[in-house]
């Protein structure tokens, strides 16, 4: 039975998830509004007044965590593929996101919400324009996330003015419901002028926000980075302007010398691992070891479905771990474990959520796996099958801060969001 | 509706896939017994005796071949992940196939083809112990497959001898159904004699049958051979020995020199390449371009669930052009189109399957994907989709050689088969 309180954020109403398998055990989770108040075996009698979510033949975890997306990008799906990336930008991005419009930008995020909840990510950080409609797209699935207001002047200071103006009254409008976090973005030092970046360090240093950016994700953005700025690299540079602190969450950094990633350990900079779209792009291979050994933070990320190609964290977690491994011919590097740490408490930690693991006081953000699916039998290591052989298409509830937003493969609201986005799609082909 | 005589090969009954999306246009799809006797709009209405399979926001695609796979190691999902291969084979594999009894084979067989079912793959190139009992699995769940008999004496040519009688019986004793192969296995050159070697090249000519082998999967392997047969790799050895051939099917030929690759197209031999295995116990990267470019025939496969960790051919995908693009620095290399035409039609095409496209007169092995799933919208390019953003779990119906063996998700049987593979392994961790 689905939630009348779906659509409201901090649900009310107790809850129990009854007989999962957790750990090594059948247990009950029960919820109180948005947080797990016990486990154990029987809750239901002692809570006879609870909402009985049915966990037979499933196995409970904490719902993944994003740490880098563009949600609209759902609607430019598969759109110009096998394309080198500067071709694929000019001749297809560029051309398409030019044609959104306010409906492209809200059903498009409306639909990533949808694949999300479907796929089990319980949050995401987010980088796109029109923030607002990513919060107002929130407002009908309440996921958790961080929104983050865009500076991209195209290396035109006029531009980012303007820019700068709309980010000031976006954060004065603005309050964040629960669970959604503010931040900025800077998209990168190859499209924000450097009278941009200073101004957003400022502003971000100000309002104490986190600034999401690109970085180091190409060899060009790395060698025209030295030619323009006298031989710093895009870190160095940032570095140079202030720019990086534990408030940054960097995506893709695939190419950094040592000394950047002393810079990025010495700053506290979050970095994201992003192997799907480093691979498709052939963008390089992220240094996983190397940032691991000097404990810079990690997260893990899908980045947007027009590069990927779609927002599954369990598929992600698998590229990762087998990336990695051939990479360097270690099979043992990034197990299992600890790639679904990074994608869940971790990441949790970083985002400071509340979640990402199931234990009394914590947020109830968690998902059910389908343990008669073929790909979580049987079930000699759970942990394993949910990095190497499930997909996202294996969840089958997902409950978002106590919300329970799909239960038993339904999603309620799913097939009017197919539809107007369907619409939009038809606009964006025309 | 799932028809009546699911378990019987050669479908009679007509049937009609009514509505489905084919190309660019919606059509019926009618069946006459194993093969497809009409595509159009309004089928209906001129075959009222038809039985319906409803293809509404579905898209037809043929059924996937997989090239390489150990169908009992589903059991072995998830035993043993992280290990180095060594490691892996000696304290993990080896000791619990060890405990396999015919109830393992048997149900290890029945719940892959479970997962084969579920996930879309419509034929597999099969090497396991026991062929008669992956064919008795077959007698239940009809799929297409080469059921291979394995020859691997451990070096031990006394070992061999044995075997060689025990093949020799079953291919007297055994009648294959329709729409199933038989061939025969030479595990790799590290665990065959050299008699054996021999003895199943002329076995092989003699009766007309295939052969499938491991070779070149590690740097070890080739090493190893070196130094055992004065400078040969395992290619010149085989080509040596006389082995290779049109009929030879060789999983994996990751360590290949440009000898080897000279010979293999000389020769004729088939390859497969197993992207997920060879990442995961970092074995290395299959040479595509090469092969490719000297147009070697190339099929993809998953290896065993042990290893991979599943048997999903539309990840497998994914996977193939992914390593590739992120390996070559080439985005370009290995288009959505190239792999799936691999796993389709040019796979149909070297195991013979009658198969591998949706056209008038070939076998109706065919699969439906969900278009009402997240990974399936928009429908910018399906192909794309299939290979980037599905996953075989977005198959919604399979139909293989006129059988309906899923339909809108439902698998008859399914629950059966969990249920004994289950006991098989809780026989096998006990």
């Amino acid at each position: 039975m689905l939630t009348d309180n779906i659509l409201s954020r901090g649900a009310v109403m107790k809850k129990i998830i009854q007989n999962t398998l957790l750990g090594s055990d059948i247990q009950d989770i029960l919820i109180d509004g948005t947080k797990i108040s016990g486990i154990g075996a029987g809750l239901v009698s002692s809570h006879p007044e609870a909402q009985i979510i049915d966990g037979k033949d499933t196995a409970a975890f904490p719902s993944l965590i994003n740490g880098h997306t563009h949600s609209p990008m759902t609607l430019l799906r598969g759109a110009g593929d096998d394309l080198g990336l500067h071709e694929w930008l000019t001749e297809c991005m560029w051309p398409l996101e030019d044609k959104y419009t306010d409906e492209e930008f809200y059903w498009g995020n409306r639909m990533a919400l949808m694949e999300m909840v479907r796929t089990g990510t319980g949050f995401f950080n987010e980088m796109y324009f029109n923030p607002h409609l990513a919060l107002k797209a929130l407002e009908e699935t309440p996921l958790k996330a961080r929104i983050n207001f865009p500076i991209m002047d195209g290396m035109n200071p006029e531009v980012g003015k303007k820019q700068w103006k709309d980010c000031e009254r976006f954060f004065e409008e603005t309050t964040a419901p629960q669970g959604v976090q503010l931040g900025m973005v800077l998209h990168s030092v190859y499209t924000d002028s450097r009278e941009s970046i200073e101004w957003v360090r400022n502003f971000a240093a100000d309002k104490n926000l986190p600034i999401h950016i690109h970085l180091s994700e190409t060899e060009k953005e790395v060698q025209d980075c030295m030619e323009a700025h006298e031989g710093l690299s895009p870190v160095e540079y940032l570095h140079q302007l202030g720019v990086l602190s534990q408030r940054v969450v960097a995506a893709h950094t695939v190419h950094l010398s040592e000394t950047d990633i002393e810079i990025l350990s010495d700053t506290g900079v979050n970095v994201v691992h992003n192997p799907g779209s480093n691979m498709k792009l052939a963008s390089g291979v992220f240094p996983y070891k190397a940032l691991r050994d000097k404990k810079i933070p990690i997260l893990l990320g899908t980045d947007g479905a027009a590069s990927n190609n779609n927002l599954d964290m369990l598929e992600e977690m698998k590229l990762a771990a087998l990336l990695q491994k051939v990479h360097t011919g270690d099979p043992t590097l990034m197990s299992a474990e600890e790639i679904f740490e990074i994608a869940t408490k971790k990441g949790a930690e970083i985002f400071n959520t509340g979640g990402g693991v199931i234990e009394l006081g914590k947020e109830a953000d968690i998902i059910l796996m389908d343990l008669k699916s073929p790909a979580l039998f049987p079930a000699w290591n759970l942990i394993s099958s949910m990095v190497y052989s499930a997909s996202g298409m294996d969840v089958k509830t997902h409950i978002s801060s106590g919300n329970v937003l799909m239960e038993d493969y339904k999603i309620p609201g799913y097939e009017r969001v197919l539809e107007e986005a369907g619409r939009c799609f038809d606009r964006l082909r025309s």
